[in-house]
C-alpha cells in the first residue's frame, strides 16, 4: 500500500516536514499549499528535496472555490488554477485536490457545475493535470461525496475525478454504500482522519479535533475496504488537522502516521474475504491477540528501602535477587510481580562498567535511550511485562510498526525478553503467557504464592501532545481498546482520562494527561507548575480489609480520606454503620455501580509512583472515578506541605 | 449589589478557593460540593473560616437528580437531602441548590414533581433551608427555567423557590419575557456566567467554556437588568466551569470574576430607566468612553542604539529626551509617539539612587512590582499610553475595578500620569486626550510633525489562562470592543487572535495567545518552548513605498518575504505587474476586502519587539490576517538560525 501524508499534519517548516515523513517511511507527500507559500525555497529546490528523500509529490492542495459561479467569477478562479498548474509543473506534479465551493458558490445547477468542471478538465490536460473533485462537509452546494462523484460522472472528463476524504464523509454519517458504485479509476486520491466522537460544529471540529486512523471512533477499516474494493491503486494518505499534532515534534507525528496506516493496512489485510479485486498491494503484518495479562511491573529507584518496604506493607513477598543482576529484585502478591530494579546501588551501576563496554565496543551497549535520562534518578514506573499468546510475533510487529526496541543486555543462559517503548518512554516487554507462573521468574528464585492478587491496573501519566499516539500505540502493538475518554477535576485543573483496556479485562490502563502539561515526553508525572502527576499500580486483592490490616501492622502510609468524603458516602449509599465504620477506620474508599462493588486504598507517594489496593465485588467495572478527586486533592494538599 | 462567587470557579484547595475569595472583596461564596468532600476539615471548620475571612456561605450546591422518580427512589432521595440539610445546619448554611433531574428521572408528570418539591419543602422547614430549584439545560425532562418556574409556582412552598442561572437559559436561546413574570422573592437564587460563542453540545459547552460576565459572547446586562426588574434582591453570583480558570492563580481568577460584577453593576446602574423598583443596592462607577486613540507606546530596552535606529528607519524623528529622566526619549511619526526607556544605561539606572530613595523612606518608591522584572533586560512593549476624555476618571474606575496601580516617580511640576498593570504585566497609562499634541510631551520639548501618522494597532502576547482575563479588562476599564477571535496557523501551532478595537477603530489591538503557551503572566512574548511570539507595534502611514524607501535608505532590515507569496499573491488577485514588482521590491505584504487594500511590511525583531509599517487604502478593515503565516513563518526560521 503505497502511504502519504499531507504536510499539513505535521509541525515546522516544510524542510523539517519532508524530511520527517521521509524518516517515518512514507512513499509520498500531499504539499499543502501554504506550507511552500511561506517557504523561501523555491518550487524547484522543494521538488529536487523531496527526489532526493525519496517521496514522490502525489497531491497538491488544496484549491478551493472554484465552481458554480458567474461567467465573470469562473473567468477569473480559470486564470487562478492556470496559475496552479503551471506552479505543479515546476515540480513535476499531476494531481490538484479541488474542494467543493464554500465561499463564492451562487449557482445551484447540476449542469453549470459539469460544465465548469469539464472546462477544468481541459485546462488541466494542457498541463497533464488531475483534478480530484472533493465535497466538503460543509460545502456551500455540494457537502456530500455521492453528489461529488454524481458531478464528476456527468462531467465525464479524463481529468475530473473523485478525492474521497473519511472525515468529510464519516462527520456527516452519509451511507456509504455509493461508494461501491465508483469505478476505482475514477477516485483520483483517498485522505484518511479519524475523530473523536464530539457533538460540536463540524468545521470546528474538522480543523482541530482530526487524528490519525485508529486514535479515534470511527471505523477506518470499514472506510478503507470499500475504497480498495473499488479498486482504488493510488496513495492512502493522512490528511489531519490537529492542535496538538501542529505542536508536537515533527518526527514523532510522522512516525505516529505512519503506524496508522501500517495498522489499517494489517486489519485490512486480515478482514479481506477475497471475492473483490484490491490492488492495493496489501503488506500483512504478525497477528496479535490481546494480552492474557500483566505479566510484572518494572520500578526503577534510588530508594530502594522505602519503595521495598511499601511493597511489603502491601502484602507482597519477596522472591529473591535476580541471578546475574544483582541490583535488580522480585516480589510477588500471587500473580501481581513487581521487579524492583535499583538504579543506585554502589559498585554495580557505577561508571566503571560501562565505559569498559562501551571502550571494548560491546554491541550490546546501545546509544543513549530516549528512557534513560529519567531511570537515573528517583522512583518511576520503567516498564510493564505483558503476557501475549507469541512474544517474538508480538515484537516483530511492533518493530514494523516502527515502535523503538530496548536495549538490554541478556546473559546467553537467560530468557531473552524484548521490548520497545512506548509513547510515554516507558517500557513495553512482551512475555510468552502459559498460564502459569513465568520463565523468567526461574531467574530470581521460586516463592509458590498461591493467593488470589494480581495487577487490576496501571495508571500512567500521558506526555501532552502524544496522548493521541499513545492510543495507537497500544492499540496497534497490544490490540488494547480504548474506553471513551473522561475528565476528573483536580484541585489545578481537569485531568484527562482514557482507559485502554483488553475485552476481558485482564489489562487495564487509564492513561492520563494532568491539565498544566509538559511537553517534554520523559519528564513523566510532572507537569510544568511543578506539580506532580504520579503513576500508579493497583494490585487486586479479594479481602481488602485484611489486606489494609496488614498493611496497618506493618506501618504503611496510607493517603488520609477527609470524614467530610465518609459523611457524603453516607448520604449516597445506604451502608451499614459497620461497614462505614471500617472504611473509615481504613481509609477505604466505596464506589458502586450496576454491577457490583468497588473498595479501594492509596498509599503515600514515592518519587513519582504509589499504590492503591483494590477488592471488586461481584463484577464492579470502573476504577473508582467518583472518588479519585479525593485522591487527587489529597495529594495536591501533601505537594504542597511537601 | 451583594457579590458572590461558586468555589468550583477557582482553582486549589478550599481554603485557598475561600482566602482569594475575601482577597478579591466578595461578600459572600457558594460551597461546590465536591470542595468540601475533598478537604480535611471539618463543616464547622470551614465555616468558622468564612466566618473570620468575612465571607457569608450563600448556597450550597449541587443537589442532584431528586424529582420524577419513583416511590421508591424518592424515599432514598428524601434521605440524601436530609442528610444535607443536617450537613448545611451545621455549617449555618440556608440555601441549596437543587438541579433538575438528569439521570434518574423517569416520570415527567407536572403533578409527581409538584408534589415531590412540597415534600421535599416540608423537610427543608425543619432545617430551615431554602430549597433553589434550577432547570438544568440538559435536564432529563425539566430543561427550561418558565418550565421550573411553573413547577416551584405549582407547588407554592414557602421554602420552594427557583434559581435562574444565565448560562442555563441564554444556551437555550429561550425567550426571556416570562423572567418577568416571577416575583423577587420566589427567585432564591441568581447564578452569572458568560460564553462565547460555540456551536457544540450544551453539557461541554458548559463544563469547560464557561466565562465570566464580560468575557463571552452574551448580554448580561440584559439579562441581570431582567432579574432586578423582578425585585430579586439576593446575591448575584458567578458560577463558572472553566478549563483554563481551573488551571490558573487562584487570586488573579478572584479579582477577575470580582471585577467582572463590579463592571456588570456599572452597566446596570447606567442601563436603568428608573421605572421598576430594584432592590439590589447598586453602585456606580465612574464612566468612561471609548479611548480617542493610541496617545503613546513605551518600549524599555538594553540595546538602546539598536533599538531607535530601527524607529529611526521607519521615519520617526527624534523628539527629545526628557526634561527629569535622562534615560527616557521621546520619538514621533506624526501623531504616532513611541517612548524608548532605557534600562541599563550607566549612571543612571545604577543601584545608588534607588537605595537612596528606599533609605529615605520616600513613599514614592513602591514595592517591586509584576511587571518589574521583565523591564530589567532585554527589549520590551512596556506599556501603552490611551488618550481619554477623562483621565481622572478613568483610573479611579480602573482602581475600583481591582486593578493594580503602576507605581511611578513625578517631579511634582510634571503631567501626572497614572496608570494600572494590565494581565500581561503591561502597563496602561490614561492621558488626557485634547485632540492636539498632548501635554506631557512638553517634557521631551516640541518637535511639529504633521505628517499623516499614527499607531495603527498594537499586537500584544498574551499568558495562558489569562485570555479572558485580558478581553474583561480592556472592556471594563477602557470601553473596548472585543471582534470574533480567530486562529492563526504557525510552524509550531495555531495562534488564537482576538482584537481589542474602539468602535471608530482609533485603538485597535489584537492580543495573541500562542500554542505552546507559558503559565508565567510575566514572561510574555515566549513560550515554553523556548520560541518567542513576539509582539508589535504597527504605524500607520499614507504612503507605504515612500515609507519603505526611507527605511530602506537608512539600512532597515526588513522581514523577508518569501518569493512563492508573491506568486500567490499574483495567482489570487488581479495585480498590475508593475504594483507586484514594488511589493516585491520592499517585502512588501499585500491584502484586500470588500472595503479596500492593505499593504504593509514588518522589521527583524529586537528583543521580543518588532514594527510593522502599514497603508490601509479607501476603509480596509483588517490586520492583513492571510499574510499572518508568513511572517510566523519567516520569524521561526530566523529562531531557528539564531
Amino acid at each position: 500500500m503505497r502511504t502519504s501524508i499531507a504536510t499539513v499534519c505535521l509541525s515546522g517548516t516544510l524542510e523539517e516536514k519532508l524530511q520527517a515523513a521521509a524518516t517515518a517511511g512514507f512513499d509520498g507527500v500531499e504539499i499543502f499549499e501554504q506550507d511552500l507559500i511561506v517557504s523561501p525555497n523555491s518550487p524547484e529546490s522543494i521538488a529536487a528535496l523531496a527526489a532526493e528523500l525519496g517521496l514522490s509529490l502525489d497531491l497538491y492542495q488544496p484549491f478551493r472555490d472554484f465552481e458554480g459561479v458567474d461567467d465573470e467569477q469562473f473567468a477569473a478562479n480559470l486564470a487562478r488554477a492556470e496559475a496552479k498548474f503551471q506552479l505543479m509543473k515546476r515540480m513535476g506534479m499531476t494531481t490538484i485536490l479541488l474542494c467543493s465551493n464554500v465561499a463564492t458558490a451562487t449557482i445551484d445547477d447540476d449542469e453549470v457545475v459539469v460544465d465548469q468542471l469539464r472546462r477544468l478538465g481541459d485546462l488541466a490536460e494542457k498541463y497533464d493535470v488531475d483534478v480530484a473533485y472533493e465535497a466538503l462537509a460543509w460545502g456551500r452546494f455540494v457537502s456530500e461525496y455521492d453528489r461529488a462523484w454524481d458531478l464528476v460522472k456527468a462531467a465525464d472528463h479524463p481529468r475530473i475525478g473523485t478525492c474521497l476524504d473519511s472525515f468529510h464523509i464519516l462527520s456527516r454519517g452519509t451511507d456509504l454504500s455509493r461508494i461501491a458504485e465508483i469505478p476505482g479509476e475514477k477516485i483520483f486520491f483517498l485522505q484518511l482522519a479519524d475523530a473523536p466522537a464530539l457533538s460540536m460544529d463540524v468545521l470546528s471540529w474538522s480543523r482541530h479535533h482530526r487524528v490519525f486512523p485508529g486514535e479515534g471512533a470511527w471505523d477506518l477499516t470499514d472506510f478503507l475496504t470499500r475504497v480498495a474494493e473499488t479498486g482504488y491503486a493510488g496513495p492512502v494518505s493522512l490528511e489531519v488537522f490537529n492542535d496538538s499534532f501542529r505542536q508536537a515534534d515533527t518526527r514523532r507525528t510522522a512516525v505516529d502516521g505512519l503506524r496508522s496506516l501500517r495498522w489499517l493496512e494489517a486489519n485490512l489485510t486480515a478482514a479481506r474475504t477475497g471475492s473483490d479485486p484490491v490492488r492495493l498491494d496489501l503488506q500483512p503484518l504478525p497477528h496479535v491477540s490481546e494480552p492474557r495479562g500483566i505479566d510484572y511491573v518494572e520500578l526503577s529507584t534510588d530508594a530502594l528501602g522505602t519503595l521495598t518496604r511499601q511493597i511489603h506493607q502491601l502484602g507482597f513477598r519477596f522472591v529473591g535477587f535476580h541471578r546475574t543482576k544483582p541490583h535488580v529484585q522480585l516480589w510477588r502478591r500471587g500473580q501481581a510481580r513487581i521487579v524492583v530494579t535499583e538504579t543506585t546501588e554502589p559498585g554495580v551501576e557505577s561508571a566503571g562498567p560501562a565505559v569498559d563496554s562501551a571502550e571494548s565496543g560491546d554491541p550490546s551497549v546501545e546509544p543513549a535511550s530516549p528512557a534513560a535520562d529519567f531511570a537515573e534518578s528517583g522512583t518511576h514506573l520503567r516498564g510493564i511485562g505483558f503476557a501475549v499468546d507469541e512474544a517474538d510475533a508480538a515484537m516483530e510487529r511492533a518493530l514494523l510498526l516502527s515502535a523503538t526496541e530496548v536495549p538490554r543486555d541478556q546473559a546467553h543462559d537467560e530468557e531473552v525478553l524484548r521490548g520497545v517503548f512506548a509513547p510515554d518512554g516507558s517500557e513495553v516487554f512482551f512475555a510468552n503467557g502459559t498460564g502459569e507462573d513465568p520463565q523468567w521468574t526461574d531467574e530470581f528464585g521460586n516463592v509458590p504464592d498461591d493467593r488470589q492478587s494480581a495487577i487490576d491496573h496501571i495508571n500512567l501519566a500521558q506526555p501532552a501532545h502524544h496522548y493521541d499516539e499513545a492510543v495507537l500505540f497500544y492499540t496497534s502493538l497490544l490490540a488494547l481498546t480504548a474506553l471513551p475518554s473522561q475528565d476528573v477535576p483536580s484541585p489545578t485543573g481537569l485531568v484527562r482520562s482514557q482507559v485502554m483496556s483488553s475485552v476481558d479485562g485482564a489489562v487495564r490502563m487509564p492513561l492520563n494527561v494532568s491539565p498544566d502539561h509538559s511537553t517534554n515526553a520523559l519528564s513523566r508525572g510532572a507537569g510544568s507548575s511543578g506539580e506532580t502527576y504520579p503513576e500508579h499500580v493497583a494490585i487486586a486483592c479479594d479481602d481488602i480489609f485484611t489486606a489494609a490490616t496488614t498493611a496497618v501492622a506493618r506501618g504503611l502510609k496510607f493517603l488520609a480520606v477527609p470524614q467530610n468524603y465518609y459523611e457524603d458516602l453516607a448520604a449516597r449509599f445506604d451502608l451499614a454503620p459497620e461497614l462505614l465504620d471500617r472504611l473509615r477506620e481504613h481509609n477505604i474508599l466505596y464506589d458502586r455501580d450496576d454491577s457490583g462493588e468497588f473498595l479501594h486504598f492509596y498509599t503515600s507517594t514515592i518519587g513519582s509512583v504509589f499504590f492503591e489496593m483494590v477488592e471488586r465485588r461481584t463484577g464492579y467495572h470502573g476504577f473508582g472515578a467518583p472518588n479519585a478527586p479525593v485522591r487527587l486533592a489529597a495529594q495536591h494538599r501533601r505537594n504542597k506541605e511537601s
